[in-house]
């Protein structure tokens, strides 16, 4: 499995608007666009930052993943992102290899295919794998 | 104040010998090397990963502050630091805008400078600024 790079750093925040006042205002990076990720439940605001990808994260569901995260953490760092070349030969790796996924097969979204491995299986990292399309 | 790219992504780990394993073995990165970092009373593990660079982040005293995140929240994602032209200037415009320092004079390191703004101000961020030497 060939990582290429860092493809996002995913924040969860409770107010998309508010949070962009810093990244944009406060750091001066600039915001590519904000986009509805339906399968995560989430508004997600972009900021590109070099070769890779800031993403302010708020839940739409009080019931996903993200809002959980909100309510027992609050705000910060939710999720590091990796891009690879050909996600499903990368899970079928992970999974050979003993990895816990909890997305086997990956979701399709515009411009790219995306898998999470499980946090106990990578050291308490939430995990994320994408392969641009 | 102009933001190059993520210099990196830092991950707290309780050992890390055991942790490279999946970094390396499972994931299929390269270990570039690891270095003590005084200032920060850590070991710590270098992975580049495309343009940034992953770091695995092990306490040597148990009264740093990543024993303590380690000891409240477990291993995980610790903080994200993204590179600059100009530290000190970044860190004078990030203090006239009111954000709150956790180093006000940035911290010399083997080939760079670092400072670390409080996650007060970022949003639950810890994040870290850092400039090439």
């Amino acid at each position: 499995m060939e990582i290429k790079k860092i493809n996002h750093i995913a924040v969860a925040v409770e107010d998309i608007e508010q949070a962009t006042d810093f990244w944009e205002k406060t750091l001066g990076l600039s915001l590519d666009h904000v986009e509805e990720v339906q399968s995560q439940h989430a508004k997600v605001a972009f900021f590109p930052c070099g070769d890779s990808e800031i993403e302010l994260v708020q839940p739409t569901d009080p019931e996903s993943s993200t809002a959980r995260f909100l309510q027992t953490r609050g705000p910060g760092i939710h999720h590091l992102c990796l891009e690879v070349e050909d996600i499903e030969a990368a899970l079928a790796e992970l999974k050979a290899k003993g990895v816990r996924l909890i997305n086997e097969v990956p979701i399709t979204e515009p411009g790219r295919k995306m898998a999470f491995i499980h946090p106990k299986s990578s050291g308490g990292v939430l995990l994320e794998l994408y392969q641009l399309l």
